[in-house]
């Protein structure tokens, strides 16, 4: 393990960070809140590690898919570790783990609380909280390898950071395809929070609701979250939302004007049919919960799968009553989550497709031994290699809900809440069931069912295997 | 598809149902039933309808995987039909959906029940429903090979009907594996029924408990269950339920006295492992439940626990208000299930090993792409045409519990009813959480989801290929 050139790489990233922190210190200035202060020291201290960090000198350039991993992995820690240290400092969250786990939270998309009353917190520790969604949405290395010139290591941490099974290339340089990404990413932020604003939420929210859509994050700034706002504005946050679901290639080939292969992506038009089959079934089955009102029924089961199947998390109704059948759907929109390569987590429909694919082939095989077929995702042949990813991929998620599911089930809350506690944290949903519906929170949890809920939300933002990188001998064993 | 001679073996099939209704019928002689008449009419017409498909002529002699699929799957769906004329026409269960419910359930050794009250049942009837467990134990058409005749089909009907991954050969002749098989599961059922009428159990109720704990059923005689009888008998009960989760094979060479081998067998010393780590971790969890008196929870969990994992489902305690971790170890215990090659349902031990190993194997992989280790499971290396098979299985498995916990949410049960409704019969437990725990039953359910529960059960009992494969329209086109 290179692990000078990973502390390095991880100082860039501290330096960073500690620049995002002036964004927070200003909102404090504009709001002329005294924790504001906060994020001034702590961020100068931050970049100060961070120049520390990155003088590290770099013995050999070693740097190999093993490097990239525990760089992303340890990077989320320490950043997650700093960026809690404002919550924390200003009493504002005055128990560590409580900070930590907010933090996390953030970083990961999750959008999982322990606040009942955000509002009691201060606009700056708001905005930040915020703003950690969009930073972790496209994955702060990749913003990393945007800005900053590296040689060799970049495919590694991309492939490492970004989510899904495979990472398109756009551009022969990596920090280029990072370039575009990251600009489209921007663009449709700003573009979200414009029509946000313009549509009637205050300009605060609108900022922070934005970032928390681009992120498919879900913190919110008004104690009854998204129904705070106009039903024109709901909607409207429903449909950004989606387009952060969408797979950013397509993107890059709708700019490069190749409408054709973008609109043929399988991955998208099966993104699109799994929204519309869950809205309508969903709406049909919410109808006597809303006397009837079908209009209403349909803006809120729209809201609700794009907002769950996005892993976003923003709620406009207490679907936590819903019938058994909706909260059923919502709990296999949120293992199914986003597209590879969007800002959604869960197991990502590429994979969903390809696992099911290969399973009904498996299964024709199995009944008529002598037939072959070749399984096809996005036009390609599923060669072994790829299918042996995905199943290992499928092994590894399952055994940790197993696990995570029993450790949390000491709390001894019901079937409900202890299962949605794990999908939506493993998930980076934030919303789930039960007792964590959408007027529940993370703070019934005791602290050691909070470590899990963080190691799950980082687990589950960076894809498994670089988190469980760390945690394997093998890996800081000196190679020569 | 040769279905000629499917229909012949299904035919020599319920020539044998027929013949063992004349149990339940005498069972009526003796207790001066007048519903016993029942068993000797359509006994006698289930022998006829078997002597008339027995004898169809049959032109050629191919007997392939596809054909041992299909006989076995048809099979049991004549026997249940024909099984379940009984209880209807006594009008004991009046509604026919019902009375196939119960007889599926007793041949798939699930054990589940629509009855609320079984002392309203005449003794003939019990006798029925429990016989009709040790019939479907160790599989009605491995009897029947150990018993007639036949050539050339019978491994892949032995395959097809025996649980597990794979199946052992004892003998080089199917048939004399058969009979040793079925020598064993005899003098097992006997002894269990003689040990339990020696423990003060009513002959009656020891002969009924017998096939129950012989064919890891579940069925019982009296209102209140296990609970009925002497702690002493309940330990009792459970000791040789254990017996019948083991695989068989460790029997044969027991009496072949390789005792060595034997006790090397990896499945056994992970069935034994489970249940005692899964009974101390249940005992100590339900300690306070039990008011403090740690041998009262010893032995509810030792109970339990053998009850689930064998995939029994007797119960001498309302499990359902265990505590959550308790609960929720008791599910993973309904998933996995009794080793291959035994009486017991669920996904089998040997399954979950092999996955578990390669699981980790894999995940080992992906971290460090260099290192090459080789799995074995019971000392053999695992090739890639079991893995491919065992990972198929599981894909089928978890397909179909997505989609049966679908269209049973529609009755707007709670989470927890809902899930283990589909966990416990496709698993063939028969006994299960919320709604469904030891004092609740299907009753509660409409026949839409009944007719799902059915097809679970056939599916789980038949290791879900054979089932599949009668829906599969390749398998009924001519071939030459």
């Amino acid at each position: 393990m290179n692990i000078r050139k990973v502390l390095k790489l991880i100082g860039e990233m501290l330096k960073l960070e500690g620049v995002c922190m002036a964004l927070p210190f200003i909102c404090g200035i504009i709001y002329k809140e005294r924790a504001g202060i906060h994020f001034a020291l702590i961020g100068v201290i931050v970049f100060m590690i961070g120049i520390m960090l990155s003088s590290t000198k770099v013995k050999d350039a070693r740097f190999f898919s093993a490097e990239g991993f525990v760089t992303v992995a340890l990077g989320w820690v320490f950043l997650s570790f700093f960026g809690a240290l404002p919550f924390y400092f200003s009493r504002e969250i005055p128990n560590f783990i409580d900070a930590l786990f907010e933090t996390i939270s953030g970083f990961t998309t999750t959008g999982a609380t322990i606040l009942s009353e955000v509002e009691n917190m201060s606009k700056c520790m708001l905005f930040w909280r915020s703003f950690s969604h969009f930073l972790g949405g496209m994955g702060v290395l990749v913003l990393m390898l945007a800005i900053i010139p590296t040689q060799g290591e970049n495919m590694f941490i991309m492939k490492a950071e970004s989510p899904g099974p495979s990472v398109g290339k756009l551009l022969p340089k990596v920090a280029d395809t990072a370039k575009v990404l990251y600009v489209i990413y921007v663009i449709l932020t700003l573009l979200s929070i414009l029509l946000y604003f313009l549509s009637g939420l205050p300009l605060f929210d609108a900022i922070c609701i934005g970032f928390g859509s681009a992120g498919t994050g879900g913190f919110t700034v008004t104690n009854d979250g998204i129904g705070h706002y106009a039903e024109h504005s709901q909607v409207l946050i429903a449909t950004m939302t989606l387009l952060f679901g969408v797979n950013f290639n397509i993107y890059y080939l709708m700019i490069m004007k190749q409408f054709k292969s973008a609109f043929h992506s399988e991955e998208l038009r099966t993104y699109i049919t799994i929204i519309i089959i869950a809205t309508i079934t969903i709406s049909l089955n919410t109808l006597n919960f809303y006397n009837g009102v079908y209009l209403e029924s349909l803006e809120k089961s729209y809201f609700q799968v794009i907002s769950i199947l996005t892993t976003t998390g923003y709620a406009t109704t207490n679907f936590a009553n819903w019938p058994m059948l909706s909260k059923y759907l919502l709990l296999v929109l949120m293992v199914i989550g986003g597209s590879a390569g969007s800002t959604g987590g869960g197991f990502k429909i590429s994979r969903v497709i390809i696992l099911i694919k290969s399973a009904i082939n498996q299964i024709y095989f199995e009944l008529h031994p002598n037939s072959v077929k070749i399984v096809r995702f996005e036009d390609k042949p599923i060669d072994s290699h790829l299918l042996r990813s995905v199943t290992s991929y499928l092994l590894a998620y399952i055994l940790i809900i197993i696990v995570s599911v029993f450790l949390i089930s000491y709390e001894n809350f019901d079937f409900e809440t202890t299962f949605s506690s794990v999908i939506e944290t493993f998930n980076n949903i934030g919303q789930g069931l039960g007792r964590l519906g959408p007027t529940g929170n993370f703070s019934i949890f005791g602290n050691f069912s909070k470590v899990i809920f963080m190691l799950l939300m980082l687990i589950g933002r960076l894809e498994i295997f670089p988190v469980l990188l760390l945690f394997s001998s093998k890996t800081w064993k000196r190679e020569g």
